[in-house]
Parts: C-alpha cells; sequence; structure tokens
C-alpha cells in the first residue's frame, strides 16, 4: 500500500473476484479463485476485492482462504449497510495482514426508493454501519452506489458523513455506465473541492463500460483527484463489464507524459493472467480486444508490414513484451527436450518445478506426437488444464463415437466409476450429443449444460480443441476443461472433468451449501 | 448528407469495409461486402468507405458495385497520394450518385521518413494530389496519417494547403491509437481556430483502440469541433480495431443531454449488422462488448434482479429494443407455422419474400425436428448461412466418420463433382481433420486452412454448432460456414462451402486476380 500524500501513485482495486466473478456466467471454483488472487498478488495489484462474504458459504471461503494466503495486496471484502454483512466481512478479511471492509448503499433517488428510506434515515444508517467496519477494521472503503446519478447536495452530505464514521477510502461507482470522462473528472474534483475532509481520504473510481467509455472515465477521475481505479482483467463484469485493468495501467504507462500517475503493476504479467481469467471464466476475449486480444499488436497489411521494418515505432507505441508476449516464437516439435520446454514454460509465465516438469513433459510428446509443430498456444493450453489427479471419481477409458448425415450419431464410453468399469451407448443429435448421452446413461444425473464452447487454439486442421462445459446443478456451477486434436474426446473429457467438480463441490459443501443464499448481491 | 451549417448533427463514416476489412483474417468476399454495405445504407450511415480500389481487382470491383447501388449513402474510395491512385478511386466511385475519395499520406516524421520526403517536398506533392482528386470530384476528403505525432507547425500548414488545393473534408487520424480525450478535443479545437479556411471544411475524427480510448476520444473530438465519426461495426480493425459505430452513436443518443449532437442512424439496425459482421469477418463480439455483446443487457445478478424489477431504469440506460434486440423472446417449435417465422424473422431484422420463406421454412422444420425449441440464435444461424445454390461444383451426399480414444479418426465422404459421385476414406488426428483429409481425396487443393472456429449457437447438447472455415490458396480467400447439431457435419459443410467459393473466384477472376497487388496498403 502506498501513502495517501504520494500523489503520483494511483492504486489499483482489482474487482475480477467480486464484481467480475458476479457476471451472469462467469461463475469461478475455489481453486481458480485462489490461483487468480495469487496471480493478482504477484502481478502487484494494491487492493484484491475478493468476493461478498455473506454472499455464500462459497464466497466465505475463498475471501477467507485468500486473506490468508496475501503476501503483498490488501484484501478486501464487500458488505451491505448492514451489521450482518459487515460482521461476516471482518471475519473473512482479518486473517490478511493487510485488510479492508467494503461497505455500499445505493443513494440515489430510484435505488434509496428500494428499501424506501428517506434522505435522513439513510444518512443515519450510512453513519451507523460505515462506524461499525472502522470498529473492526483499520482500513474502510464506502461506496455510495449510482453515484453519478445521486444528487450533488445529498451525495456531498452522505460522503461528509462516511468520512467522519471513518472510512479512509470514497468510491465513487459510475453503476450503469452513464458518465463520460469530462463529467467524470469533474465530479470527482468538485467533492474533493467541497467535503469537509475530503482531502484526508482517498478516492476511488469505478466505472462501468455500457457506452464504451470505462477506461477514459477511470482515467479523467485521476486526473480530477482520484487516487484508486477500481478494475478487472479483461473488463470482466456484469453487461459490458468494468474498467478493465490491462488498459488503464498500459495507458498510464503509454502516456506518462500527459498522465503523470503511475501504478505498481508489472505489466509483464498481464497477458499470463488475461489468459487464466479468460479460461476460468468462460470469457473469451476478443480478437480487436485492446492490449490483450489477440491481434492487439499483429501487424500485417502491407503499409504497416513496411513502415514496421523501417521503424517499429510508426505503428507501435507498446512493445509486445511490456506486456508479456514473447516477441519471435519458434514452436517446439517432437524432438524438443526438457530444457527447451523449461525455458519456453518460462518465456510463457509458468516457472515449473522438476515433479511438475515431468509431468508436463510426457504430456508434451504426446502432444508433439499427434502435431508436428507444439505452438506457445498449445503449451498454454495444455498448462491451463488441470491434471486428472487420479482420486476423481470418474474417468474415462476408452470412447468410440460414429456420426455423419446417415441416421442418428452414437457413442459408446467406457468408464471407471470408482474403480468400476461401467460401459454405455446411446445415440443422439449430433457426436457431441450421443457423447454426453452416453456419459449421463453411466453416470445418471440432473446437471443442465449452461455453456460450451470450442476452441481452435492453434491453426491447421490437427489444431488442438479446448474444450469448456459448464454444468449447473441444484444452484452448483462448475467448469471443466479439456484439449485434445479431437474435438469429440476433448468434449467427453471436458464434461466428466466438469462433472467430477460437482461431485466434489457436493462432498465438501453438502446439498445447496454453495448456492448464493442471498439475492440482494451487488455493488457494481 | 447533412450541410456543413448544421452545427448539430455529426456524419457517421463507416470504414468497416476499408479498414475494418484489413484486420489480418477479416478479409470478406464481394457478396459479403455488398451485402454489409447495403445493410449500412439501411441504417442511415453518412459516407459508406467501401475499400481502397487500387489495392486489388477485388476492391476494384467491389467499390464499384457498391457505388453502383448505393441509395443513400456517399460512397467513398481510398487513394495514397499519386494520380494513379486517385484516378483508379474515381473510377470505381463515380458511379454513386454521391461519392468521395479519400486520400491521405503520412506527415509525421516517422512517416515522412519512408518515402524520405522534406518538409516542402511533401506539402508539395499535397497540393498536386489534393488539387487532381479535387478535379475528379467535388467530395474530396485528406488526411495527414499519424496527425497526432506531426509537428504542430507543419500540420496546420498541411491542411491549409489541402484546403487550399480542394478538400471538403479534413480528417485527423490517431493512427496508432495514442491520444486521449483531453487531447483530442484541444488539438481539434486549436486547428478549426489556427487554420486559415478551416471554418469551410468539416473536421473529422478518426481514432484507434490501441489504449482503449477509441469512443471517447472520438466524442471528444466532436466536443472540440469535429462533425466526422470515423468508425467501423463492432470495432472491426487492425490491433485493437478502430472506434466502434455502435458505441458513439448510442453514447450520443443516451447522454444527449452533455454531447448536444445528433447522428442519421437508424439505432434499431445496429445489433442485426453487429452480428452480419461478425459472422463474416470471423471476428466475434465478446460476451462484455459495450452494447452489442451478448451480456450488454443482461442482468442477473440478485440486487441488479431486484432493482430492476422494482424499476427498470435502476440499472438499464438504454432499452435492449434501441439498438433492435426483441424484449422477451419466446422459441419457436416444430408446431410454429409459416406465419409465426414470417413474424419472428420481422423482429430479428429479416424481411423475406414468399420464395423466400418457403425455403426458409424448409430448413426451419428440419431444424425443429432435430431441436425441440428454435430459439432467436438458431434462426439467425439458419439465415446466416447461404443457401447451397445447387450450381456448386462439390456437393456433400453422404458423410460418415468414427473417432474416438482408440486408434484414428476414420472419415467417408460421398461427394458429388459436378455431377460424378466420388467417395473417398481417410484417417486423420480428429474427426474433423479426418473429414477434410477425405475432402482433400476428393478434391485435391492446395488450400491453407487459416482459421477454423465453432460456435455453439443456442444451449443445451442439442445446440446448433455454427462452424466457419477460412481458406486461402494463392493469396485468394474465401469463407465458408454451414450451422448443424452435428459439428462434424458442419465442419465438412463449412469446409465444402469454401472450397466451392474459392472455385467460383478462380473462375471469376483468373488466377491472383484477387491477391492484393500492393504491399502499400492502408491508412489507418
Amino acid at each position: 500500500m502506498t501513502n495517501v500524500t504520494d500523489q503520483d501513485r494511483v492504486l489499483i482495486f482489482d474487482t475480477t473476484l467480486r464484481d467480475g466473478e458476479q457476471s451472469p456466467g462467469a461463475t469461478m471454483t475455489h481453486d481458480e479463485k485462489l490461483e487468480i488472487a495469487e496471480l493478482l498478488d504477484e502481478m502487484g495489484v494494491d487492493i484484491i476485492e475478493a468476493g461478498f462474504p455473506i454472499a455464500s458459504e462459497g464466497d466465505f471461503k475463498a475471501v477467507t482462504e485468500i486473506a490468508q494466503r496475501s503476501k503483498n495486496s490488501r484484501i478486501c471484502g464487500l458488505a451491505r449497510a448492514n451489521f450482518a454483512d459487515i460482521d461476516r466481512c471482518w471475519e473473512a478479511v482479518k486473517h490478511a495482514e493487510q485488510n479492508r471492509i467494503h461497505t455500499f448503499i445505493g443513494t440515489s433517488p430510484l435505488h434509496r426508493a428500494i428499501p424506501n428510506l428517506t434522505q435522513d434515515e439513510m444518512a443515519e444508517k450510512i453513519h451507523e454501519t460505515v462506524s461499525h467496519a472502522r470498529n473492526l477494521c483499520e482500513n474502510v472503503q464506502w461506496s455510495p452506489m449510482d453515484a453519478t446519478r445521486t444528487e450533488w447536495d445529498y451525495l456531498c452530505r452522505v460522503i461528509e458523513i462516511a468520512i467522519k464514521a471513518g472510512a479512509t477510502t470514497i468510491n465513487i461507482p459510475d453503476t450503469v455506465g452513464y458518465t463520460a470522462p469530462v463529467e467524470s473528472a469533474d465530479l470527482i474534483k468538485r467533492l474533493i473541492e467541497t467535503v469537509p475532509g475530503a482531502d484526508e481520504v482517498i478516492f476511488a473510481t469505478h466505472c462501468h463500460n455500457d457506452l464504451g467509455m470505462a477506461t477514459a472515465n477511470s482515467l479523467a477521475a485521476v486526473a480530477g483527484g482520484a487516487r484508486q481505479i477500481e478494475c478487472t482483467i479483461n473488463g470482466l463484469g456484469e453487461r459490458a463489464g468494468n474498467t478493465a485493468l490491462e488498459e488503464v495501467v498500459m495507458a498510464l504507462r503509454t502516456r506518462n507524459d500527459i498522465m503523470p500517475w503511475r501504478t505498481g503493476i508489472d505489466t509483464t504479467k498481464i497477458m499470463h493472467i488475461s489468459r487464466r481469467v479468460a479460461t476460468v471464466s468462460g470469457f473469451n476475449v476478443q480478437f480487436n480486444k485492446a492490449i490483450v486480444g489477440k491481434n492487439a499488436f499483429a501487424h500485417e497489411s502491407g503499409i504497416h508490414q513496411d513502415g514496421m521494418l523501417k521503424n517499429r515505432e510508426n505503428f507501435e507505441i507498446m512493445r509486445p513484451e511490456d506486456v508479456g508476449l514473447s516477441g519471435t516464437s519458434l514452436p517446439l516439435g517432437k524432438h524438443s527436450g526438457r530444457a527447451a520446454l523449461r525455458e519456453k514454460l518460462s518465456t510463457l509465465g509458468y516457472e515449473v518445478g522438476d515433479n511438475q516438469l515431468k509431468d508436463i513433459f510426457v504430456r508434451f510428446k504426446e502432444l508433439a506426437d499427434r502435431k508436428k509443430e507444439v505452438f506457445d498456444d498449445d503449451l498454454i493450453a495444455l498448462m491451463s488444464l488441470d491434471d486428472d489427479d487420479g482420486n476423481d471419481h470418474l474417468q474415462l477409458v476408452s470412447m468410440k463415437v460414429t456420426c455423419g448425415t446417415v441416421g442418428k450419431a452414437e457413442a459408446t464410453i467406457e468408464m471407471d466409476v470408482d474403480g468400476q468399469e461401467v460401459i454405455a451407448t446411446e445415440t443422439g443429435d449430433g457426436p457431441v450429443d450421443a457423447a454426453f448421452r452416453a456419459i449421463r446413461r453411466v453416470h445418471p444425473n440432473t446437471a443442465h449444460l449452461q455453456l460450451y464452447q470450442v476452441h481452435a487454439v492453434t491453426e491447421g486442421t490437427d489444431a488442438q480443441a479446448t474444450v469448456s462445459v459448464r454444468l449447473e446443478e441444484d444452484g452448483m456451477i462448475a467448469t471443466g476443461q479439456s484439449a485434445n486434436t479431437d474435438t469429440v474426446v476433448a468434449s467427453a473429457k471436458a464434461y466428466i472433468h466438469a462433472l467430477n467438480r460437482l461431485i466434489v463441490r457436493r462432498e465438501k459443501a453438502g446439498p445447496g451449501a454453495d448456492a448464493r443464499e442471498i439475492s440482494y448481491k451487488d455493488l457494481s
């Protein structure tokens, strides 16, 4: 954490695990949350909003464990404006060396109407809840939800109350992504000028991208005096998402001449965490996404190539290596050895121990036997997939699928179910449907398929396909992934992977334990 | 076209077919370009930049035919700063009732170094080429490429020269996506104040999204006095792409209170053209893309649902129907009749005649027999695919594929090749590789697979998969698509579709005719 008085420093508050994770369909497993939190911590994120502890047992456990494991980052949890939320939040974040309680309430006329509170009643509630939070935790963030649509006088009044009650950070959320840069800068500037005590706290900006301006609005807020930007990896989040961490960080770095502020982010970690968040959330990044899109650094049209050859600066304001993309990248092949594999993995952001390297090398060799060239993206797919740890309840032994234009597709699946071999044959609409039906015959379940995605990892017909499958059963969600040069085999393995995760989660949690228990969940 | 003196009106200049189409991999076929141009014309785009006529025979033909067919839009072509380019451009755009020549040169020190011209030599070249263009066409746009990195005095000097030589629009491109809103507004404002004759022309802004600020930069330029925004559908374009049309248009509409300018765009056409551009370019839109992402209007977390039920305005600043998304959408089924299908297609933006409806209804019934519920997205996939017109050289008669974990995948493909039935069996790495190898056995070719994409259209294991295949052979590119509940069948059909298109293009054009002949291709 930086000092309030360091006026050049902008704090990065990442809410990938809270506001990002609540995007419809982006739910992450416990282990995935821990992994992303570790990457955020390593890349220099100042504050990690790790979840909404009272929302569910799963959220509470994730925030608790992230707090216990945190090294450099401050760990924050979200709480509504009531004591139960705040107490539960503290129980989770207190394990971190640096912690924060983030409490909020909707202050605009539209939001005051929901709990049906008068201005005075809400003001009193803010005083009580922020005071309560501050009695527990020395670092308290307070947010007036829908601030950009709250009456000016009332907004100033409640911010003053929150500061007096002990808030150390005041966050101004543009909950519906409604603002524009000039307005965003002006709002923060006027608040800091107007509200008594404003100079003793840090103002934060929390923007949504509904009109495509979240990055510009966040940076404008910093120009207006904000010193904390709330953001997510890949701009993950509901609707059009939140401000993208990679965009604000790289904009501040690239245009430091006109935006003389700095963050503590190690930008070379950006690509790796971007890929991991895309994989675990199932939210792919479009080719033409700023900074982290597949094409963000590509220059293929003629003029640009000419220009590039003559002077790289002509069309490149950032270097690929600044965000952790290795420059030229030669593919590995079947004759590549362990040292080459380890070195390549290291350039891709994976540091592996000897034992792990041994396992990975076996899988690499299997792949290299099937594919002539193993590209970076193939290795990333390989690394992105959990190893079967041998303890899985369900394991695929073999499968055979017949499909085509005549008759229905048919799949025969042989599986190991807790040590017993079971075979089933089913027909279906296409090979994937047939395979999934056969698996359901072997292991009957009522899980609903929420998402089925196929990505070709590299070019060529022998490319690996990565398949993601998301299943939902009784409010519990599990995602499975697999990569294979055979799409149908990858699909079956991803489905079985997701089923195994559902089984584990049910065993650990008891029925329904991970379903979010409250509907009032969000700050945005 | 609006009048220069109407100060509230911002012209929308769409360059999806020029700057967008030149993104690596986004190449469109002739027919696709005509379709997109028609949709742009219908939605009220003021100026369509239809291509770069001298770049290739294909570009020339596309611009020519789009010019011939245009109804409301002005048709523009791109030309470098030489007479041959400008003449070729005029030959193509002259067919439009309203036309424009857009000529450009890189004016920054980095770009002046490429042709190795002094400031004076380049100034003379600008004078000559703009004068030449204006002698051909009464509407001329001139762009100093990399304007944001050009010395201020020199930028003012060359703009003055271009205006005196007859340019009617001066476009200020931020070629590398380097600028920020305050700077963008200030640059346009100062240019208009400084350059003699600036009040007689329209200033345009052309932004790239490398730092995620293209939308905000474009709108800031308008605040500074620009009255033309250059943009693309879905922000298609090289690297992180161009300004997204849908974002600037919806931001101006939604925040008209602080940005009191209007466009002529019918916003209800946005979703349809967004989907078509995504399909034909192969550039998918990410879930959390502003305005046109799948989640842009989704509200699923608890608090938002509570809020939504109580007051829609709480979390919604735009209505889905404003961009052409129908509100609640009930799926069709096997008992749905023709009238229901026609009505549903109409709400999705497809107006079909009786004959076309007859064909579509047959395909709809086939699909409804396989799927219990036919969703909007299924129908969009159905409509997005070209009918086999019966004249194709290669047609799939039947196929059978076996795959799994034991041994290699094997595909037997029976095809009709110019009236003759040919069967081939091949093995491969996975069912798709085997099928593609069998097709290559039936119809030997050297086409390189550039892109293979699978999209599950709807939820559920019986979802249709849409497969896109892009092939490249001797510099010619063709994309094929197919949708089927069997992914492997869809893959084979998409591959055959692309091969047929390659054959047709080769017949029409002669060898190599569609390969771009020049490497100096772009304005950005």
